[in-house]
């Protein structure tokens, strides 16, 4: 969708924004248009015309009203943690930050369910929600905006046992392009009734409707938890045994891989106990003491079995945390050891039988490029990030194309080109590969809801990116 | 919407459907339209004018081309067994029966997943995953298809751990209204690609496309099970139990509520060994014996500090299904012990915390009214069912009523019309009080993807029943 096919954010605009949200919650001071400009990720950052803050719903409804009525492109906010480019104002326009509208509407305990403001960060409403023993447990790593996360459909290192983002929500409101407020889903936890908008605007990042209010679902903080470190010798070991774990019914509620090139950065930066294998972080979250125990046992059996050449495992907290410290840490450790690059990360899944294959084949392709990249891998759900470091334009487009066949190859293992980053600018252009004539329906949908193309405009359809 | 708006299936059309399917495939006997015109509901009848039994995917997509370029309505099938009329062809028009298509395309064992063709039992399918050690969960009790429950969204008792239909699916195959097949979702479990469009199908009771094939997640089958009943004096304490239960974080795997009315009727009917009180079935999942026997354990100490008037449990096989005689066969002793009488099926949901209050309603209900009922809850869902004896027009048109009320308090109380049996004809009428202004978004999606009406009509929309 080229730009020219929207007006400019007149001086009228502004003054109409400010009548919809207060004087000072518009601003088109070039600091403040510079704070939204950019996202994580390494793609171009595009300023917008005018920044938004609005603090209630309805103030969010009228602000799509009047961009729709005068064709202003708007890019909905949370805290531009994303790694695709997805909140990145590339047509300009209305920048909606959800930053004010950060509030705990009410705890429903008795539910395991909290309604939230988009713009709470996860991690402050875990904080907050820690007195009842309850938590959201998507985590994304950083301290995404529910919203964010929502549109996103954000997911991370607990996906395996507790699901993504779209799996811990029940109900949102959601304003429409043309303004209409509506709610979908239900509190009720199960819901047969009628078509299932809640989770088609969940992942539509955006360009669809702008999520102003989410129901999720929360579970009891685990009372017991437990962690093991195996390392293999290779891949396709370390991957069987994640296949076992996960069909031995022990229910892990993480299940890491990172490989042996990893591994050795992460001991050589930083002198993190690690080998140079493939390693598997695990961990376990149970009710009862005992069962931990037994479930580690058990998790020790199936390593051993499967050929693991060392396995730690401990139910203490504070030596838990140590074991994790290398994962947790991992991206932060890659980027301290390479102060003089910019990185770019890879993300797609495949079904798990096809990860060794996947994996595999990066492993080939950074041999016949004589490149570096790391590689970390949700392994419980088939998701990899392959990290690579790089130095100038000429190094970047290289590392795009092997990205564009690491995408290609997991098409081909019946994958996705993205499993928790979203589709944004970067990957607009592998969506007719993996959907075929399906895009035609998202096509027609976006058309339906969003006529004038309004909504989060040059991300997600390969024609609106260009 | 009117049969009117629609053509007759002509001898000239019932050719071409013969042409796509095979002479042996097509019937307009009397017969075979009789066996298909009625669901398990109190639904009236409606003769379809012609049942076709396609046995590939490429023939519901030419089945369906013809149709919508001949003005035909299709109504899909999967063996008649829903709830809410879900099935019936109330326009006549084609029956879409899927009883040809009934295969397993594939086992991923390593991936936990099937591929199956849509009119597969979903009881025939897991006893031919049983060598793998793998299930499917959903089980609305019948031997519902596979593409039925999919359309339907279907749940039943074990939702509570594995959750319902929606939950356990990967990737469909779908057949559009003008003849396109797409492919919807992806094998991957982790997915953040586009517009979650596998979920919109899922739950649209057929008025979208036709599911012609799914990928469905599985579980290892619990290595060790074990299995509680407990008897309250109150609802109150016994649902105040379910949520400690959950709250626990013992992870029941099923957790379900007779009322005290049931349990006597069960009692008096069979010499059930049940006193005359809310009564909780409780079953466990474990991958250890040992903590399957410390869950039973904290199960005890919970129900008892709740005031539980009885307690039983037990790990033994034989023992448990003695244990669930009661409640798995709760529908047809029900039926046995009122031979002159129909019966007709409530079926709605409100977040647990309201769960209380809901009961308590209907109880209220069947005071003031001085009705037989009988109360059959997934409480750990906070889905109940009402099944309501009538003998003659005058006593359904009763029930009619009262359901209606009891469907209003559930909406009233954060819920929904229906849990898990859909919206069919009987909940039609509910639907703009449900969702407000998102039944325009359902309405625009429906015109977008069927803009001649012709998927399963008389259904889902209050407009389309009249």
């Amino acid at each position: 969708m080229p730009a020219s096919h929207f007006s400019p954010v007149t001086p009228e605009i502004i003054d109409q924004l400010k009548a919809i949200a207060g004087a000072e919650a518009v601003s088109a001071a070039q600091a403040d248009r510079d704070l939204h400009a950019r996202d994580q990720s390494q793609h171009a950052p595009h300023l917008p015309e005018v920044v938004v803050w609005p603090s209630t719903a309805q103030q969010v409804a009228d602000i799509l009203r009047l961009a729709n009525d005068c064709r202003l492109p708007v890019t909905p906010w949370g805290v531009g943690s994303g790694l695709e480019g997805n909140a990145i104002p590339v047509c300009g326009g209305i920048l909606v930050s959800f930053e004010r509208m950060n509030q705990i509407v009410a705890v429903h305990a008795d539910d395991f369910q909290v309604t939230v403001q988009p713009g709470i960060g996860h991690k402050d409403l875990n904080a907050q929600l820690a007195r009842y023993g309850l938590f959201f447990p998507p985590d994304p790593g950083a301290n995404a905006t529910v919203g964010g996360m929502l549109a996103n459909n954000a997911a991370g290192i607990r996906t395996v046992k507790y699901g993504a983002s779209k799996d811990n929500v029940l109900k949102m409101q959601v304003a429409l392009a043309d303004g209409r407020l509506i709610t979908v889903g239900s509190r009720s936890v199960k819901q047969a009734s009628g078509y299932d908008l809640l989770h088609l605007f969940v992942g539509s990042e955006g360009t669809l409707g702008l999520i102003t209010e989410a129901t999720l679902k929360l579970v009891p903080v685990p009372q017991y938890m437990s962690a093991a470190l195996a390392a293999f010798e290779s891949v396709e070991a370390a991957v069987e045994t994640v296949v076992a774990v996960r069909g031995s019914g022990l229910d892990p509620a993480a299940l890491e891989l990172i490989d042996a090139a990893h591994a050795r950065m992460l001991r050589e930066a930083e002198g993190v106990d690690l080998t140079d294998h493939p390693t598997l972080f695990m961990e376990f979250h149970a009710a009862h003491e005992d069962s931990l125990q037994m479930g580690l046992d058990m998790v020790r059996e199936i390593c051993h079995e499967l050929g693991a050449i060392r396995f730690r495992a401990t139910t203490d907290p504070v030596e838990r945390k140590k074991l994790w410290h290398a994962r947790h840490s991992s991206y932060e450790i890659m980027v301290r050891s390479h102060p003089d690059k910019h990185f770019f990360i890879n993300d797609v899944a495949v079904p798990i039988s096809a990860y060794p294959q996947l994996i595999g084949y990066v492993q080939q392709l950074k041999r016949e490029h004589g490149i570096t990249a790391y590689m970390v891998g949700h392994a419980g759900d088939g998701n990899v990030h392959v990290e690579f470091p790089y130095a100038d334009e000429a190094e970047y487009q290289q590392r795009l194309e092997i990205n564009g066949l690491i995408v290609k190859k997991a098409l081909e293992l019946g994958g996705t080109a993205t499993g928790e980053h979203g589709v944004g600018i970067g990957k607009a252009k592998y969506m007719a590969a993996e959907h075929g004539p399906a895009l035609d329906v998202m096509r027609a949908i976006k058309q339906a809801l969003d006529p004038n193309g309004i909504l989060n405009p040059g991300k997600l359809f390969p024609e609106a990116v260009g």
